[in-house]
């Protein structure tokens, strides 16, 4: 694989699509199609799938396979998609490797194994063994608060030798960071570097990152677009506008509930209320409960009053019609 | 089920088996048929497949299912096996506590989900959903080192409460932990209390503890077996002899590595130079290299010497006849 | 400094004694002397004063000063004394080395410096560069939950070479990781391998450890000491039927508050309530309010009459006499 | 004190300046004058002693306040002081808060206590009884990675409600964590938020930040007082040429060591190169050995000659003739 061709240079914004359910066992179908065209519609340069707001890891493998094969389906090509391959079993990620290349997916997310405590030489010899099997592009995917692990900057760098390794996602929040990742792999364009907190994602893109991977994007697709584009383009008093509005998403949605699963409730709660799918979260996690809920009705509604007031809103609107 | 059963309560070295492996997905038959009879002729009191040592999180499903079955075969009833079933998705738990149950296993062990990072009231929601839906009782197992959350004395003792949850297997090496869960359950003795390093083993069971799970019983199961029978009777001059020599083990053969892996690498390594086992390890982790293999061949002659002194190691030789 | 010579050589009971306190930057004389009564009495077989029992890290220097001589002054060479030095600063850990060394104590305990974040080699140079500079003999000090590092059993070892370093105090309560340095130093009796918490005491002194800290000897001296005897001797039909009264210690009073710094705060409370001194707390922490303080009047009314029973308390009341 | 008057609004620059020792008890006065000139006429917008940078926790106490009283006669008002006072006992805090006052300082910053691990409303209570009674405004002080607690965003809100709390300094390099204090601060722009790592400062600022107390700005001072006026501008073209610069310095001069402090020996190793101080660093830290001294002068020489090629450092140089 060339990393540096055109088709595997990502830009933009990749929204960590959530995984709408029935139940523990039971993809909700409907809520999925009316999901993937709301954010397709709303100007996406991509989907990431099986991500930790996808709830990967607690989802049953034949859902996982499953859904990479609906989504593939249901996007018909309109923007690539990326597949979470994280497991603790390397090979059951190279089986839903599998399924996505088959499936038509363009690239694969993985984190590090997540049950060990891996040293950094340890880490390096797992993701060559991947990527050494695997039918398309890798992104690395550091998330230290779940594996336990922080992907260090030297670390990316000898990975970012491997032509299978095209790029990595950081959720670590840690914007320090992922700017000495920046400066270390300045002179490597084909390697993207992405950033998943939406509260980050204008500065680090105006600053040379490559796009975000942000939850609220599931919500309101157009938003993130423009915010990237205005800081992709160094409009500053553009992207303090915009900037504001993430904020305020943040702070209504993602902050309700009382343990570090707040942003995924909230997330999942609203695309509910917003009409787009139920809202049942597999196990270990919950939905939230009619406190929370109630609150996060209030704080949807100003959200989307403010979002209409910025002409975000109403495009969104025409568009579903 | 009724946990003050005799059945159902577990006493005693229960060795969390090592899994052996051909490579990535393929079992070491003959090994594992070598291992069982080695285990079982040891004397040990029951046999826990697919823990932290048997690499379960590491194996694909199918492994795993396979595992159980021919673990259930081979054992022939005995001794009473325990299955790990700990998961990030609760319905491959499920799946594979029907498999252990219909292959004749006798209880259930599960760590808590360890990506998300879960609050204490999450963390019973959890247990009571799985603990409900099982065909065999189950024993927790708090591991925080790699789940990131430790089971707190007080949610050990609400779920206690429920009647499908038997015991805990501890394997934070955190003795003043223990304590206070043997104090908590004191007045429970169908609520069984293991702990897993086994340089802590001897101790807890002095003061009230139910037994080890412990990986040097994969090699030397008589040591365990007669360090936990002198322990139980308070014979402390025994204890103390014997307890010597599993400090020797761990000190000589866990610690050679760099990394946290290096128990888990040191016991597999050791095993395949007892010629029972194959000595390959599921990624992400890899055997020993040729130098801390010479190395560890040096002090598993010391350790045999000892055991042999100490009349350990004459009883093994002749049982293996 | 001969470390083998008896006098360098600690060993049973030696209570961490809190700090009685009037206010923020005023020493409760009277209780200051009623307590070290009490202990004294009580059997133990030294003092270590400024520990984290001690509040030290919070007390003004002038205070830290002025108790290691008050505290010399009333023991009367009675029992040894041991004074915490632990610091940031080495200059001023020097200091109080000085004023400990004129005052007539026997030894000093320095936990890593807490704020930076060292690799054990700076903390090999550290208490190299300290250890060269006391004019009393010292004991390293494992803490890791406030320290933020473990002193790893290769640096222990390494550290025991230094004629000046004479022990260990160990309070992660990790008896595995205790256990593993016992069997390191198992040559070397002259490096005493001493246990913070009182939960762990009983069993580490059962295999090899030479005695606790433990807070509960500034309630209960002759308890601890009475363990630590039985314990020694292999008494183990004594030793649990004393380890279950500390543990009744534990839970009933160390227990009650919803942080970390539970423990301290019920033993000063429990302190005042036996009319011992006063219970203030110095900042950060805070003494109990009226519902815990409550129920800790419950709890330790309970204890005591537990203790008359085990004739312990009947004892400690004739000897107050 | 009102923090909404202009001489309690800080913006801007304000190094931490690192403090130049000759051995553990002396500090080098040569050096300080001409590291506080050096600083000044780059043109920063204050000065912060004793902080992180300035290893203010391994001073001795009687070096703390002679540092405090030395700094501001340097000084002479051209620039404000803020004096750090972050210590785990507050009647030490409130000691050098007099020293700091009656020697003409501005303003106080002090991190939370480091040494017990607090709960959120312990640590709001010791912010408050702290900030009664100081006699300059405070800084609150964000350094999870050193105090093992994050002072929460709701805290902080809490916080601000007190008269003399007027701002926060975040060094946890989590981008995501400022732009929520930065949002949930909005309303109340008497509240000045700063951020530590220079890695950082221009995005944060960009998006409604007040400035960066960035140990760089001991080496090159114009460059970040360029680069934070470029980014309250909204000049992004600038921006990203100076931060490019920032970027070779930290890539360049920090990370040549083994340990979390490298970023500390690099810092004060590069200003003993630059001719402007001695730099013995104070226990438990030691300067660079030969190896990484070496390799730190041909990485400052480059960075020299990046920045001559964009016109910071010959400013510098007509400056100190």
């Amino acid at each position: 694989m060339d990393r540096n061709s055109e088709k595997n240079q990502f830009r933009g914004i990749i929204p960590p699509m959530i995984t709408p359910l029935l139940n523990e066992d039971e993809l909700d179908f409907e809520g999925l199609g009316k999901l993937i065209n709301h954010i397709v519609v709303g100007g996406v340069h991509g989907i990431f799938i099986l991500g930790t707001t996808g709830e990967s890891t607690s989802l049953p493998y034949p859902i996982r396979h499953r859904l990479v094969e609906e989504t593939c389906n249901l996007v018909k090509k309109r923007v690539p998609i990326l597949v979470g391959i994280t497991d603790t079993a390397v090979s059951e990620s190279l089986k839903l490797a599998q399924t996505a290349k088959y499936s038509g997916a363009s690239a694969l997310v993985a984190a590090p194994p997540y049950y060990f405590n891996l040293g950094q030489p340890e880490l390096i010899e797992y993701y060559e063994y991947l990527a050494d099997r695997l039918p398309l592009p890798l992104f690395l995917y550091n998330m230290p608060s779940h594996t336990k692990i922080n992907i260090e900057p030297e670390t990316v760098k000898k990975l970012s030798e491997h032509e299978n390794i095209i790029g990595l996602k950081d959720s670590s929040g840690n914007t320090a960071y992922f700017n000495k990742l920046l400066f270390h792999m300045k002179d490597d364009p084909g390697f993207s570097l992405f950033v998943g907190p939406e509260e980050i994602m204008a500065e680090t893109v105006l600053l040379g990152g490559h796009g975000g991977v942000n939850g609220g994007a599931n919500m309101f697709p157009e938003l993130y677009v423009k915010l990237y584009d205005a800081a992709v383009t160094g409009d500053i008093k553009k992207v303090r506008e915009l900037h504001a509005l993430v904020m305020n998403i943040s702070a209504g949605l993602y902050s309700l509930g009382k343990f570090g699963s707040s942003y995924l409730k909230g997330l999942k709660c609203a695309l509910h209320l917003l009409g787009i799918c139920n809202d049942y979260m597999s196990s270990p996690l919950n939905k939230f409960r009619k406190e929370e809920k109630s609150r996060l009705v209030v704080n949807l509604e100003e959200i989307q009053k403010k979002l209409q007031a910025s002409k975000i809103l109403t495009q969104n609107k025409k568009k579903d019609q």
